[in-house]
């Protein structure tokens, strides 16, 4: 017999709330289950989700939930964390005092609960909370993995789909490496529906922009956000809920995610935004794209970056 | 040619940017234009809708906007508001003292667009704040209505499915009267699919429960929502955008709406929640529900409280 | 981890076909597993689906299969039929001599898959193949029904749609009895989100029609379908395809089906199209319509009209 | 104020039909107006339409028409033809004897209506069928184009996605030049996701296939369906839909189609299948990719091939 699809969100503030609400309103998810500490706030996102669904096409239940509830969830959003730290002083390393020691916390409980499906963090920093979870969870590879540069990848589609006039499903494009500063855009790779950028710049003004300051919008985007609603919320709660989409309908596409690298791109030992063949077991398999030299040397340098935040893990 | 289908939404807070989302992650609009005071605030919020534009699967484009450019939209929804005034003292009506005046603020300017549209008022006192808006903006009859008691009937239907463990989309139940306090639920008129309550209730318990708790329930769940986050969001978002839908469809479905009564349920002179006709036009017709007795002197009780709190009009 | 929803047809003719499309374009399921004795219809109607999942924003996979694959499906439609029986003379009663035997030829083989989920029936008569197919199969109670007045009831609210001008989901309305020439329509449960036909009769020409007319045009629909094209394609296969989601997603929604009745209605040892609960087990209650006298009456001869046509089973 | 989405169709033989259905059930137009010559078949299939409606969680109308009311529409979709002559005998150019003179004897009417949108032509010989009708209605350029090789792609999207397993949303390729048998796929541009085929096949064995089988299966396809089915439904009319929806939606993507080439890959003064940037207003602008020196000679032999099919104009 069918069984519903469901997915667990741990953390309910504004990221995993609004990551719950992507999930209802876009009919992904049969069923929620929020875990939350704060008790309050928990019973508040039930009773506002639960007001949505009933405006909904198709069928939602909310309900809250304890960590020992995640055991019959397809999926798993992590999204513990404290804006609060953050404000006036937004920095993603920062927030590894808090999240780590967090994620730590809670790690046994989510084995405990008989849990065996994918994970999908957000918490950040996410490429090393990501690493911090895979390692607790003990999971078959690829099972957990993080939202990574999959937003900045979301804020690079958006500026270029504004700049060029084409659709954004019709534009190939990715930013690589780490959720944060370091990221880059591997320009080479970006086409539209096959056709190469650096091709269509050679006729066409429109494809002929300053790529630094793309780039630099896609990196400053959170900031942009942050900056006058003190919170992300809409950007990445759509970025995690389609990538549970893809999961829970194994439909392996591609897409870039937070993964462990065992050698692509010649990294090993860390997790790092990369293209990914997303499935019903997680991430199956790391796309290795033919990146240029200089290509190569940013990703390079993202992953020494990533390393020596990690050093920080020491102290937790 | 075909035309893209645009929605204006006034005043950015916590519902408006939700009302955005809603409507973008549901596909409902092909364009959204925006309009806040707090430019910073608008930018954070167009920042983050674009962000989540690029991983749906159809095409829609955020932009920030005046007044001016609300004349091309096909509907506006106007959701302006001052949320922080009512930390620890939610009083819909006194949110009249500032929203009146805001709203009068602004209604000459949307004339001046030259808008011919539909708007949808959601901010509060919802059935105040709808009439001022259809007096200023001398638009035909029903081409401004109110969300009304479109949120309680959702609470209600939800709390309806949980009870009864029947699919919200077989439940037929209504609040009526005031968005406020004073509303009520019909419940002669409940039923499921042509099956009434009071018939299933003979010969099942799930159908016999407190009905007076219930309807609480659903006058009370602002509060609930309100007080673990200091706001509401999902639920009036998608009630608003369900009625968005509605229109730029053409559809003629039935739901509550605040409407203004010219003689329907026996009253006149005011705004009030009641199931409308919703099509292109807006409110095309009230639907008068063959009430019991009790219950019109409900919905009349419901009228009264609104009339006393449209006497505050008078000082501002 | 997640599981697929894999949905099984038998009997790729015109409407089998149409079901797995229709499935297919609303995403309904991940996978479909199609069974018929014609090899090279089998395969035409393969690559025809997969032709239109490319362009289809979510993934579905289609390919052939036999009875043996039909265990790891978790809703069968049985669509088997032999429409070129019916040119010129289009008799349901008839198509048991084809359709009871094609039916007993691979129950057997449905239960040797390890077949463990719900089957829908559309194959004519319906009403008694269901009954069939669910004695044949042995599956605990409900988790075989058939479409029954489905889609009669589809007929009926199109047509109400288009003489009121109200949306259909806003419209209660029923086919109850056999599907085929004894179902009839019970007024007295009509209704538009709780605003009953007969109330809105009274005051609105459009509610005041002729009833008998309406009637005869939802009986009659499948003939002026058959007559033009020699076959029914859309109207069945979307009434199917929404069962299959209602058992899908768990819903619990209401909708008419061909159940087997236990005292219900005041009759046993048959199945006819009655209101039902639909949810993962198959219809999992029968909602008893408050009908008056007459139409009591009504459902009572349609049932006597299945009945006589059961006795031709003895011939089988 | 909103205007619905009309679209209409041209012609209610299998393919015009089932685009109906395709753009009912998938919510693309709000009504349909159906034109065809023979008023019994028109009946049915308006029927069977209506039938579905009512199952669909939005609402669309289906109504019977003339040539004069498709000046409402925004998009006309052509698919006038008579399969009835191919049986046995499938020949895409054999079919001008029919379908030309056929087109010509409504584009004056389809002119009178007053329309003024997108024609998309599906009537075979499709690039032929869809220039005649660009010179007869006389609309601006880009406003007619026809389904092209947008079917064939997709029949290559579907084969690369079962070949290599990943999702076809994350494959671009195409097949490009005549609808026809001198149709090809530029291997050169295929690419998963910005992964080039060709790089991928460097280390992977799913990406190392036999392509001319792959090609071959693309332009054969037509045939694996028609030879057990007698006509080809699904495909077709979800192409044809998708590019409806790009149209009503403004969407700027980039999909093959069969469009007037200018000087495009060195060509002129025919129509052949090439990456299309559409829009509101139909092709808005011709992709010209990279393609090899070998690649380019193919395309160069199917618009040879086209104009030696337009030769057999001159006997119309």
């Amino acid at each position: 017999m069918t069984k519903n699809r469901v997915v667990g969100v741990i953390g309910l503030g504004h990221v995993g709330a609004h990551v719950a609400y992507s999930l209802a309103v876009q009919g992904i998810a049969d069923e929620l289950v929020l875990v939350d500490q704060n008790q309050q706030k928990l019973q508040s996102e039930v009773q506002d989700l639960r007001d949505a669904a009933a405006y909904l096409p198709h069928r939602v239940t909310v309900r809250p939930g304890d960590f020992a509830d995640l055991g019959e969830c397809d999926v798993i959003v992590n999204s513990a964390g404290k804006i609060d730290l953050l404000r006036g002083n937004h920095d993603r390393v920062k927030e590894m005092d808090f999240t780590i020691p967090a994620v730590r916390s809670y790690t046994e409980k989510i084995k405990a609960s008989g849990f065996d499906g994918v994970v999908i963090n957000i918490t950040n920093p996410c490429d090393i909370v990501t690493r911090e979870l895979a390692l607790g969870l003990g999971l078959p590879k690829g099972r957990v993995f993080g939202t990574g540069t999959g937003l900045d990848t979301s804020r690079l589609l958006s500026a270029l789909a504004r700049q060029t006039g084409i659709d954004h499903k019709s534009i190939t494009c990715y930013m690589l490496g780490e959720h944060g500063n370091q990221q880059f855009a591997p320009w080479s790779c970006v086409s539209f529906r096959g056709m190469p950028l650096d091709k269509w710049a050679q006729t066409d003004e429109r494809f002929r922009f300053d790529r630094e300051a793309l780039q630099k919008e896609s990196i400053g985007g959170a900031w942009v956000t942050f900056s006058g609603k003190n919170c992300t919320e809409y950007g990445i709660s759509t970025t995690a809920a389609r990538m549970v989409h893809i999961v829970l309908h194994d439909e392996k596409a591609i897409m870039p995610a937070s993964m462990e690298l065992c050698g692509e791109y010649g990294e090993s030992g860390l997790f790092a935004g990369v293209p990914c063949v997303i499935g019903a077991k997680g991430v199956e398999e790391v796309v290795e794209l033919p990146l240029t030299d200089e290509e190569k040397a940013k990703f390079h340098a993202c992953c020494e970056g990533i390393r020596h935040n990690m050093e920080h893990l020491k102290e937790l």
